[in-house]
């Protein structure tokens, strides 16, 4: 019998992403590049114009092409969204229709929710000139529009992809490390940032800089801010001993 | 003397783009298009290598070429920044740097406070392949990362532009209007949905569909969530009593 190892921790499901007759084989593969930047594999095309496959569509993915191999055609939306629970829709320009408005943002807590939830959900996405139809924007529940320039909202396909997809990412693509980079050099101690402090007081005393008594406290305070700020690494408090003795004691 | 107008609010100053060597006017056309998707005006070119007011830019702006028209070139990273305050740096690789890390959204907020208290800000985007060199970096404040796939970080220039420009737009593009579209029908009033349902449980208590009257008020109010749930118009009640009419009354 094989040791049983722990489970590792499952991803979330992601939504589907639904091209609704693209008509650049480009364009889908930038699509596919930009879902996987964001953690999304699920791309369903309805009646694409052009091979998904093709060495344009690959070229296009950027090393993404895995979500290109992955993708399936279907002949209609309703096909392309049957098995789902819950349908977005992105639409540049305003329906007459009356169906909740939402924002990427507000998309990505709906789309979690229902994810959550155990069920499945997608976003349609219409093709490059015409944006979705209006028989298509029907079968969804609602529609995302992209707070964006009133003046000019016009987004290729792959960016309007992006911006569900990075939304989609904030929310629910897991923790992101935001520590900063493991230095050569670790971050100065308090202690290593007194010694530089006051072996650069002592140089300024000594030649004379901080002559007036009065003003000596505020003067010493504003100095050391300077350093304190700047989050300095051990290395740097030794390049800066090293600038301060040079400068003092170095050839004239 | 001419009378006094009321002045227009000023829009927000919005923060510099600064694209350091970029290699395809192409790619400088798509960046100037996120920038006016995102209300961004400010671009700064420094040794591009190609003419960005040149078709194949132009063209790539698709639209947006005033952007185009209003960039400037400079000759050196520190020339194009030297009139701004605050300086962020856009980095897909992590640096051995000690510089504060930050997001799109986070940086954002850090933009617009500068900017609110008077002062210029600008976000340095490296070249397409290679990214920001370690001396542009050190000219910057902090370092902005976007948030995404760790298994697959790379954007294309307009990408990055745009996502730190949408999170520009979503913190201080001002108000975006949410409303639905004014719909040829308002919405139904509840008095509206009153008659809907009366008729509705009318005509299937007289077609013996609400037959046991321990299950009839439960059965009732599940019915009514359903069209009080929809939003329902005026137009859409009305032919929801056709509906029930037709279905009733209709020829058999």
């Amino acid at each position: 019998m094989a040791p049983e190892t722990p489970a590792e921790p499952e991803p979330m499901p992601a939504p589907a992403v639904i091209l609704v007759q693209p008509q650049l084989a480009e364009n889908v593969g930038t699509t596919a590049r930009a879902m996987h930047n964001c953690g999304l594999g699920d791309l369903r095309l309805v009646e694409p114009r052009e091979d998904w496959l093709g060495d344009k569509a690959v070229a296009a993915a950027s090393g993404a092409d895995a979500v290109l191999r992955a993708a399936r055609a279907y002949p209609t939306t309703a096909a392309a969204v049957a098995d789902l629970h819950r349908v977005l829709a992105t639409t540049a320009r305003r329906r007459d229709m009356v169906k909740p408005l939402t924002t990427p943002r507000q998309a990505a807590q709906t789309l979690g929710g229902v994810i959550a939830a155990g069920h499945r959900a997608g976003v349609l996405f219409g093709p490059e000139r015409a944006g979705l139809g209006n028989d298509d924007v029907a079968l969804a529940d609602a529609i995302i529009e992209v707070p964006l320039n009133p003046a000019y909202r016009s987004l290729n396909l792959a960016q309007a992809v992006l911006l569900v997809g990075y939304e989609w990412f904030q929310a629910h693509g897991g923790p992101f490390d935001m520590a900063p980079p493991a230095s050569d050099s670790p971050p100065a101690t308090q202690a290593d940032l007194d010694n530089l402090h006051h072996h650069l007081f002592r140089e300024l005393e000594d030649c004379g800089f901080l002559r007036s008594e009065e003003k000596r406290p505020g003067m010493k305070r504003n100095i050391r801010n300077i350093f304190q700020r700047a989050g300095l690494s051990v290395q740097e408090v030794r390049t800066l001993h090293g600038i301060v003795k040079e400068l003092r004691h170095g050839r004239r």
